[in-house]
């Protein structure tokens, strides 16, 4: 016998779930609350951005965009790209966040893959767009954002100048329903091979992520992300996962926000101070560099809570956090998860917990956001056990989850199985439920039957005193399947091989943190760990050259 | 041209929206809060609940429940009521949560029109349903529901009882995915004429609702109404809009939970001691009864949060509230709403505040909750100006708004139109957002084409210090259309007549509070207003009264 069910869709009390609601709270909750803009210095209040979206999309409509069409943005984060955030896929369109970062042949390669209909481009980067414009086979139009009052001349035709379209532009645009299923926003995601990826989400998937977000930031006493007193400001760039989703949450909840422009350390403390900001996220190599930066010394950076992800949090980082009055905290997720799986938690006698303990709790990937389903499953697909002990890869269902890459399903094919989305990311959960990530399932070493963290190898080696950098990587081995080995660089003057890090990881075996046969088979001092172009630890190059 | 839309829902990333998502955070989130009982005093941590959750799909399979089959559930608010409102849709049922308190006629109304397959009986409504069992058309068993150790014997067969049952069942279940559009629960609610009528909510509805209160109750800095370190005890019964929808965030969040059994004031005070009580929510005169027992007048109830709804928390009450510590706030919403629609909202600011506006902000409807699109409209259908003046009928459209009335949708054509619900309240909305409920639209007066609130001249009639109650009805009048009519009960020895009352008010037309033409024309003094079976006072039988 079937569910009861309600009656179909179209009838009256069906409410699709669409992004403009998350706008139309904004204004209830925001009081006097601003969106300030670092990169010229304007401030609006909520009633003007509820205005100047309305504007956008008269502008946007007028410029023929219709839906289903794709707009790309090329900007730095400002209260304008928010803007774009909603007006954009509240008339029907889907945004493209165009990766301003990439080599300007991949940013092309984007534009042409997402069929970018209409270009909303900054003039740091109108040189690069006039260049290739040629290339970008579907753009039909280009836009000129400029932080100046008077905006210079752009290298290439354009409809006109953003301010100057809004100021000339009706204030009233009636946002239509649509199915909650459409796609609302993309984004490519760029791997260490082959061309980028796009991954796609809807109206229905951000504004389900939104609502998670929200309760997850505010209902934990001890971890009061936002609130309504709370000022805002993203440190990730909106063009990656829509600065991890939180202006949706930021907006849809009215709070003060501060969009910095570019990041230069000198502007984001500025903006820390002046605004008194509360609440930010970033990659840990912004934090390093804020923490590091000259000017950083003498200020009070108590009141800041900063969400990490991107990468692992290292328990360095966050003592120096902490340290210093930062409350840091990791948020885990990937761009193909929208992105916010689970978060660090604090339970409620943290204040009671030594430092030692609240580093473990904030630099665990901790527990995951409501409506998501969290589990590790082993190499043969069984789930794994929640002792804290048990490896596996992690894979999880979310409603916020992309269905595929953009126009190449077949790539998916490994993220999606038995309807769970495989994180390629390998780790444990234990009893409270926190999710601890051990490895990347492609590093991960698999010897005699059993997985060992390449990490958890890299972390007792870099204990040494001599050891700047380590990586440690599977090779093939016939009697084993692989074995590990490691590379390091060493500290000016210090002699570091093979004999010195087998008897340094000897004591680990002692107490139990190692086991013997995780000892790397050998050693290669180098001058440099090799990296990707984006700055990763780039294990594929390693493993060659230490085969060589 | 169309939206662009993701691929069809029966694809790996479609991730329903199901009631058992709720009860998958609540583990994380609860380290050792438990789940309390008033009615027996056993106390569960959320891993025993969870598995007795999972026993009580097993038990309820067993007694050959299917999905789309419906339980029913007699019973006081009780921990094993929080199981049925999971394990009962979760298996694809529909949970009917019997209104207790209706006239035995109307029970059984009820579970006939509900076509009620298994019912879940307390013994002390046993001999009810005893008594009526042969009128039940569709019920094809019984399970007992018992405070006491050794349940005493039932009056009819049953198939056990519930604890019994429950030991004897497996403690795993595994809750299947299904549409999240199925019907999950249904309950009626009753007006001054004709048969109850059914409301029904969906899995997708409930989960929804869940997580726009979970923002609500946790973002604003001087409303920390539900947080991690909650303690939640409703006093709403369960059977009642599944308690207003509260069991399911405080579950979802992991809360310690209390569930009084039975409203008595002494044992809610008791519970609400022992148990640390943080917040609760209740309809006015269960806080009156609370605030008026004789044991309250030494308890200390600082930090005890309560949301007020079902009827309006007056100015006098929420004064008597807050000068014994208690925050009280406004909950508005309705059986079709799921409930809730909007809360009262204090700005940062609030703790600046007089007493005076303290009251006000804290009386009225408040903001409408995230997700929830709220409007005023006049006679003529057009969206009434937010200036707090204009009066309309407030409509509403939200994401879990009852579809129609149970197998009558014809009942519902004054429920829906042009896609907004029809609330049936008038209100008017100010620059803030802010709902102020001034009447209900059949009570409204409407002369002379204004509409003018009878709830309006009610309040300015009651400052009369010899006034005890008054209603105030509109009448039939060939002229205006409608003409104002008071009826009072007046305080012991006082005399009060048309002349007193019509010169009492004319103080008010001079401050401008009311207009010269809304003074009644008639004023009847009684001996006691008019009540329907709920205690509500019956305008319908006044205006008879007046007319006769």
């Amino acid at each position: 016998m079937p569910v009861k069910m309600l009656a179909p869709a179209d009838e009256a009390y069906n409410y699709p779930l669409l992004i403009k609601q998350l706008l139309l709270s904004s204004q209830r909750y925001a009081g006097d609350n601003e969106i300030v803009g670092g990169n010229n210095g304007k401030r609006y209040s909520y009633a003007e951005f509820n205005e100047r979206v309305q504007r956008l999309a008269n502008v946007l409509t007028e410029a023929g965009v219709k839906q289903g069409d794709t707009v790309a943005v090329l900007d730095w984060d400002t209260p304008r790209y928010l803007e774009c955030f909603f007006a954009i896929p509240m008339i029907g369109a889907v945004l493209h966040t165009v990766n301003v970062r990439l080599p300007p042949e991949q940013v092309v390669y984007t534009m042409n893959h997402a069929e970018d209909d209409l270009v909303l481009v900054h003039d740091d980067f109108l040189p690069l767009i006039a260049k290739v414009k040629d290339d970008l086979k579907t753009v039909k139009g280009y836009i000129q954002l400029s932080d100046a009052d008077a905006p210079p001349e752009a290298p290439l035709d354009t409809i006109g100048d953003y301010e100057g379209l809004l100021a000339a532009a009706m204030t009233e645009f009636d946002f239509p329903d649509f199915d909650e299923n459409a796609i609302a926003t993309t984004f490519y995601t760029t791997g260490t091979t082959g061309s980028p990826k796009g991954v796609f989400f809807s109206h229905r998937q951000l504004v389900l992520h939104t609502m998670a977000l929200a309760a997850t930031t505010s209902m934990n006493d001890n971890m009061q992300l936002l609130q309504s007193s709370s000022v805002y400001m993203p440190i990730t760039p909106m063009f990656h996962v829509h600065a991890w989703g939180v202006p949706y949450v930021a907006t849809m909840m009215g709070l003060k926000q501060v969009y910095p422009g570019r990041y230069e350390p000198a502007m984001l403390l500025k903006l820390y101070m002046t605004e008194k900001v509360t609440f930010s996220h970033c990659v840990p190599t912004i934090l390093q560099m804020i923490l590091s930066s000259e000017k950083a010394s003498t200020i009070d950076f108590s009141g800041w809570q900063v969400l990490i992800g991107g990468s692992a949090l290292t328990q360095g980082l966050a003592r120096s956090a902490l340290d210093r009055g930062i409350q840091v905290y990791t948020g885990y997720g990937m761009s193909e998860t929208c992105p916010l799986l689970s978060t660090s938690w604090l339970p409620l006698d943290a204040a009671d917990l030594e430092l030692d303990e609240q580093v473990q709790l904030r630099t665990k990937a901790g527990r995951p956001v409501p409506l998501v389903n969290m589990r590790i499953i082993d190499n043969k697909g069984r789930f794994v056990k929640h002792n804290g002990e048990d490896m596996g890869e992690v894979v999880v269902r979310a409603p916020w989850l992309t269905q595929s890459y953009l126009k190449e399903p077949e790539k998916g094919n490994e993220l999606w199985e038995n309807g769970w989305l495989h994180t390629g990311d390998v780790g444990t959960i234990d009893s409270s439920y926190t999710l601890e990530i051990r490895d990347r399932i492609k590093d991960v070493i698999k010897t005699g039957g059993e997985w060992v963290s390449s990490l958890d190898i890299e972390n007792l080696i870099s204990k040494h005193p001599d050891v700047e950098l380590t990586a440690v990587v599977g090779l093939p081995d016939d009697e084993w399947g692989e074995r590990p080995h490691a590379m390091v660089t060493v500290r000016a003057g210090a002699q570091v091989d093979h004999e010195t890090i087998a008897e340094h990881l000897q004591q680990y075996v002692k107490d139990g943190a190692i086991e013997k046969w995780a000892i790397p088979d050998t050693v290669t001092v180098v001058d440099e760990i090799p990296r990707t172009s984006v700055g990763k630890i780039d294990k594929k190059v390693i493993r060659q050259q230490i085969k060589s």
